[in-house]
């Protein structure tokens, strides 16, 4: 499981918003515990209550960090219900977040997370309502995992965490389907369909004439950077982290598309289409 | 008076928002001066000039850090006027804050403070004109107090420092009436009803049977979290602050009751009260 | 050229906005290359691909930092395009930015900077597109130069860097002809005339005879601060940085002028103006 970085590093992503004090809170609350902790912010403005949102920013976030990296995430509307709050260590990480489905994507390329259930009171910060698992729980937990307290004393193993299914795309009728799973503040439309399945679908070198079929436009071919599409029209490229992305060079795709999360996408395959690596089903 | 903790620990609130560099130039000057000061942002977005609401942030946030922390607090409209700069000393922290009433809930709380107007000139930065104290004064001014320079050469102790009174709950025709002090950032209406008040008012046992209303509408019983609320209504809990709080689970309280700040809270006894254990007057 | 600082800082300004993981992820890929960088966000918040703002923010910002800082400013809609990844070294700081203009202000007062194209590929992430060199070049490249890393390794001299021009005022028919550079968060409306200009024109003694023009309005005299001018009228002043900035006293000079960047501001010579010190032309 994850190692111990020689400076010990928590990192908050939550939907708290930036007018309020929930996240200075937080702060106090570990650096009373542990001053040497550095802390960073990965974003607070994951829409309020959208776990699913949140989980994708945090997938996309984590890989950036070095390994024994503590990644705090919150989007809880359920906070003080029945829902566990967790503990899960993978290969690189330790994640303390609410049992919700915020680790949706990191458990799908885990299988071997090891899942805790936070149980030590010990850890935790007294408080008068459970309103705030946050400040009281969450982030005293992670201040003391910094300081190298033993991952078991935290609580027991549990078998399963609350995973929503992280949509992939499929083929069907020779077409590659997927959706857009995220819109960034450019209002790029960012696509689950990876650079691989890409791959898997059509050689690289005949990029160039693959569509692209967003609500009722198509874009054709793939750029290699938004400065070489012209200007004002849908274009695509691959991101740097992989993902087919549609965007507009000097505006913005999600307004030019009418486009919001979860529509689909498609990819046509060009008429000369590379030998396939994967047998394809229909649908 | 406050301590010094292991790790000289500075955080900053203003109204001074993330898109213009103010917050930034602030870190620039503390780190110029101490390069080994942990700065934690507590928030930058109090409503511009919005004195009141800076206070009560301040004061929820504060507690959660260790001893001996600088909290720097600027929402400052009379910036380079008449109005003092301050040092204050409470038994737990020290504030450089201007002398508006942005330290009013901290003072209210804290009789022995020690006050002091920040005058050392050698402090400061030296600055073209004077509208920008939270860089040019207080920043340094903080950066200096978290190297260990003594008090007293700050400036000298001034006997007072500007206050608005701190509405407190009141008790009338047999109601526990307050108002709305803040409205966080998912539209929860924080009241300034702590759960000390509710206590003297009825047991916990009889939380239940509590009704709190707010504008037209009257909520019944106290829930403990908000996922134990009916969806898309009004429900009242005590958050982990100690405050009731009137929110809707999968919505925002703020619109569904149409509510601002300020706004009349009232807590209705049950018919069975609990003896009560301070004396009640009218009004 | 810039030397080390006693902790190494790394300053970010972006228009990558908060809602994103674009600069948690920035801070992750530095973390855990220098495990020590301190980084301090400049502001997130310029406006999408506004390179020109951005230049007014970093020139402003960058000099309340210590000699050594080395400040990471990506505005950068050619991203992966052919302009230039740049590695600047002023008398005072290094700089890593695109060449497209961002670093305007800093070269307009830094003849002698070193201008380097940042090649050495040593010191970049992998990535799989070219969308996100703020990741995947400028933050490596800046926690490698934070530990030290020689300049000349990073990539060869340059001649030049793509610059637009810095607006400066100008003298017509006895006027100061300037414009709104910059409009801050509280509606202040900073002009490019800066105090020693002003004091070119006229005595400070004489200021109160001084006459702005913004749109339509005359503002009659200087004020010493927000708060000594006429509530809800404009009046102007020489901020903290030394601009002429149009303001409103509890209230917003860009609301209530109707004013927006680069609108012209006309400051009026009194009657008696002081003995020239620099040549006036027409126009």
């Amino acid at each position: 499981m994850a190692a111990s970085p020689a400076i010990p590093l928590i990192t908050l992503l939550t939907d708290f918003g930036p007018a309020d004090i929930f996240v200075g809170s937080m702060k106090g609350v570990i650096l009373g515990i542990n001053p040497e902790a550095r802390i960073v912010d990965l974003t607070h403005e994951v829409p309020a209550h959208d776990i699913r949102s949140g989980a994708f920013l945090l997938y996309s976030a984590v890989r950036c960090f070095p390994p024994g990296a503590i990644h705090v995430a919150v989007v809880d509307p359920g906070v003080g219900s029945a829902r566990l709050p967790l503990l899960v260590s993978t290969r690189s990480y330790h994640f303390l977040a609410p049992d919700n489905g915020l680790l949706s994507y990191i458990l799908a390329e885990e299988q071997d997370a090891e899942i805790r259930e936070l149980t030590a009171q010990k850890y935790f910060l007294a408080s008068v309502g459970p309103t705030f698992h946050a400040r009281d729980l969450f982030a005293p937990a992670a201040a003391w995992l910094s300081l190298g307290e033993p991952l078991d004393t935290f609580g027991a193993l549990v078998k399963d965490a609350v995973q929503f299914e992280v949509k992939r795309p499929f083929i069907k009728d020779d077409k590659l389907i997927g959706e857009v799973q995220h819109i960034d503040r450019f209002g790029n439309l960012i696509t689950n369909i990876s650079h691989t399945e890409l791959r898997d679908l059509v050689d690289m070198d005949n990029w160039l004439n693959l569509q692209v079929r967003i609500k009722k436009v198509m874009v054709k071919g793939l750029q290699r950077c938004y400065a070489d599409a012209k200007p004002k029209k849908l274009a695509a490229l691959v991101n740097s982290d992989g993902w087919l992305e549609i965007f507009c060079n000097q505006g913005r795709a999600d307004k030019l598309a009418k486009a919001k999360l979860a529509d689909r996408v498609e990819v046509l395959v060009p008429h000369v289409p590379s030998p396939p690596r994967r047998g394809r089903g229909r649908g």
